[in-house]
């Protein structure tokens, strides 16, 4: 089957929700991004870790079928970030941020991973993202996430590696910083212009709007009664879809259509639970049954007009 | 064919948007739905207007179809309000607010239409709503609308009238300070539990969610490009809506997930043109060619999850 590589970073987060707090669990972009393509593919993830990784978090990636031979251990603590939320937990506050061994992350993508069918460029600096497009034979697929930071500091950069990849993957205000558009579907029309074929703009609680070449697809997320945790339902998102791509072996309008739904569903399940504790216990079953009354609720009649 | 009445404001609006003003355009509640809601069933009208109602206005209604023998005129000056939209035109914000005949407004439903078989209470104060249901003989079909000052100032009022209807269109802001509940989908339960049996949460831009006994709906909106006015979205929705339903004769759930569709279509048009001119304008055909366009946008894929 096809593979997805997957490179951005591992984290143990600290963070407080309205439904409670964690301390130092497992986080990070390259971390929910791989448990969620998990579900569907072969992943392999490339990071840097300290060395106060635990074991047990390394058993769980393995144990998901993860391959982690890229994720490198380095003198020093793991990424660290600290933060919360509030309110409707739209935003996610930070209280700190120690980059650690992650600041001197330079990805180096082992041999046997160099001709991935699908590669993630998840949320890491745009020049470490072409470092990495450049060790790699071209991929049949490449998916580009991002964030604010680096469209306010890193802009040129951003817009060099853009210009490389198939699909970008932003949230609603990313896409309005990076273009200075309000109107989402002209915001993602200008994006595809700069490179990508096919642009994603995940909205949060609202769904996500995605603008491909002569089409446009809109899909609502999952109504939560409940949402104990957001972090990482980006990255759940992009992952899940990546690695649904990777098993239906194709990437047209139909298929990611498809992929787009299914790394909605994923992202649902993770932020009903912290860290990746949801997530990690996900199954096709209760994926299944979502599918199924999310489409009931969503499914678009036919009416006389 | 089923008749709806529908019973609210009519007004002149002085209004300011990014794309241009007008002064003195036609609007107010009872307006916009008719016009809306005339698109697929008969109209009758109830509202107040003042000496300085425009025939021309008059006339465009009756072209419609929309009986406006309900519509009083009364000696002084026609509901005028003066307001102007900035950024994201998410929110409305007045100048000012003239009430002049509508102040006094007491609705009286003339004999002839006291047997609506599908009544829209438009958004006006809930006493008001109330001394309509008292005059008419039990409706088959009750939808009301209502606003942030009625849930402010007149909340008893409000849920007595709330108790008395069948569907209450609201949206997300109506909702949360109505209930006090952030969650969308627990608000609309909670207001189910004072007498509604359907509730319809207006998410602007981001569509509706609609709460039924045992079964849920979601709908996008429409993607716009360009938001010339939206003044009248909200009526133009429920107002579409519930002609839609008076056309199928029918108010089961495949009968409500279908008029919401229509009538957030129609909505979609009204906020391209200032005041009434889009709406006005909108033929069958351009209502047929967005729906079909909106349905691709929207369909949910068969997934294999």
């Amino acid at each position: 089957m096809n593979q997805v590589l997957i490179v951005g970073s591992v984290a143990y987060d600290a963070l407080k929700t309205p439904f409670g707090s964690v301390d130092r669990a497992l986080g990070g972009s390259a971390t929910y991004s791989s448990l969620a393509a998990s579900l569907f593919a072969p992943v392999a993830m490339v990071g840097v870790v300290g060395t106060d990784f635990r074991a047990s978090d390394l058993r769980l990636l393995v144990r998901k079928g993860i391959d982690t031979s890229g994720l490198k251990r380095e003198a020093g603590k793991t990424f660290f970030w600290k933060g919360f939320y509030e309110g409707d937990m739209n935003v996610a506050h930070t209280v700190r941020t120690e980059l650690n061994v992650f600041a001197g992350f330079d990805p180096v993508i082992p041999s046997r991973l160099r001709r991935p069918p699908y590669l993630f460029l998840a949320n890491i600096h745009p020049a470490l993202q072409a470092s990495v497009l450049d060790q790699v034979d071209k991929p049949r697929y490449t998916v580009l996430d991002t964030m604010n930071l680096w469209i306010q500091t890193q802009r040129k950069a951003l817009l060099r590696v853009l210009r490389r990849v198939d699909l970008a993957v932003l949230n609603d205000q990313e896409v309005r910083l990076l273009t200075g558009i309000t109107s989402l579907a002209q915001a993602a029309r200008k994006v595809r212009s700069w490179g990508p074929r096919t642009v994603i703009v995940k909205k949060g609680e609202h769904g996500a709007f995605v603008a491909g070449p002569g089409w446009a697809f809109m899909t609502h997320a999952v109504p939560l009664e409940r949402v104990v945790d957001p972090t990482g339902a980006g990255d759940s998102f992009a992952g899940g879809m990546i690695g649904y791509l990777a098993r239906e072996g194709r990437t047209d309008e139909t298929a990611l259509r498809k992929a787009v739904l299914a790394g909605g569903l994923v992202a649902s399940f993770t932020v009903q639970g912290f860290s990746v504790r949801a997530l990690t216990a996900l199954t096709r079953g209760r994926l299944r049954s979502r599918y199924e009354s999310f489409r009931r609720m969503s499914e678009i009649p036919r009416i006389r007009v």
